[in-house]
């Protein structure tokens, strides 16, 4: 189905942040990282959502998710002098203070943050996501935010009981919204042997279809660029 | 580090049912499936987890996570003539009511079920965790377990809380529980045109060691002997 921005639409770009490209301490994750694009297409997709924002008259809302790391020693905890924690300069959330920013301590984005609260309070109705790395905070995130819920409306009596031996108690009409992971925008390192491409393309693909709809960041800009008011 | 079962443990049976197994309903998922010897290994988990828990003088529960599908036509919606909701054989509860089942409707078994509070309710420190699908249902699970700290016990001020700028405003001691992932007691599906054993390896991969410890069925067995009053 083509990418449109009728719905209420939250970007929401996770750990773009130092501590994954210093080279003194990006061996803390592995040798070897996928994607060489990831910047330039984070970079483009940022660009271009802030473009279609200023001339929509559908919300559109930039979120910024950032890692900071409870275990002395990681490169995303605050003591850490190599400051990984920081924002990459493309990456830094607009100085007006329009960008929510929330800071998370484990993998998923939900977990101990007010996201999921922004994000219904907001209205949002389809998320973009991308960022760092794909199989574990973006894969996550994506996985709670589909399993959430946070972008779907129930009609009728809300989610789904279950009686105990797996019958539905009631089964209400759902008004879904739209999960989208840019794929091409996010990236991963290796890991166990394997080498980063491949953890990457298998990562995206047990989320598509599953958990979100992948699309490329040339995809989404093009699409942007059609916002009108 | 060395798997012991001195510390409160559940084993939790992820969609162990049909609609993975018949014939008329596993073209649904895709034409390959990864490691034939899932089969075996969960059946050989769960018995081996059975004979310790009678021997055991420190609680160990067996807890059936079970899939009930809301999309009309899915081999786990209850209303699907194959009966894909009914759990396997060699995976059926105890039918005297000691092994809790919860039943879900998406990915995670932490998401509208009582699992959670059931986990921490009972004082559980140790998850175990096998079953289907590795990258979907098994891995969603999996990383949810881990970022909500399940198992873990937080001896000071609880989870860390996170100002404006990344910064800890607390960060207390944590009594890390731990979860395992029986990496040969998973099975899935190959996508994309990926193959099914490549989709299993990277899965596992990805969890191993930023959410769960992996070990194989052999070595799960071989702890269970071990348990004595």
């Amino acid at each position: 189905m083509a990418l449109e921005f009728t719905l209420p639409t939250a970007l929401i770009l996770i750990d773009n942040q130092s501590g994954f490209s210093n080279p003194k301490t990006i061996s803390h994750w592995g040798t070897t990282r996928s994607n060489p694009s990831y910047e330039t297409n984070l970079q483009a997709l940022l660009s271009a959502f802030r473009s279609a924002r200023s001339s929509s008259s559908t919300p559109l809302e930039v979120t910024h998710v950032f890692h900071s790391s409870t275990t002395p020693g990681s490169p995303f905890h605050p003591s850490n002098p190599e400051q990984g924690i920081r924002p990459l300069d493309f990456a830094i959330p607009a100085s007006d203070g329009s960008e929510p920013v929330f800071w998370k301590s484990v993998n998923s984005s939900f977990i101990g943050t007010g996201l999921e609260a922004h994000l219904r309070e907001k209205g949002f109705r389809q998320l973009i996501i991308a960022g760092m790395t794909t199989d574990h905070c973006v894969s996550t995130t994506v996985r709670m935010a589909a399993n959430l819920g946070v972008v779907d409306r129930y009609l009728g009596d809300g989610p789904v009981r279950l009686r105990s031996d797996g019958t539905h108690e009631n089964e209400g009409s759902v008004d879904k919204g739209r999960i989208v992971l840019v794929g091409d925008a996010t990236a991963t390192f290796g890991k166990a042997g394997i080498d980063s491409e491949t953890i990457q393309t298998v990562s995206v693909a047990s989320l598509d279809g599953e958990f979100a709809d992948v699309f490329a960041t040339e995809e989404v800009v093009k699409a942007l660029s059609k916002v009108q008011n």
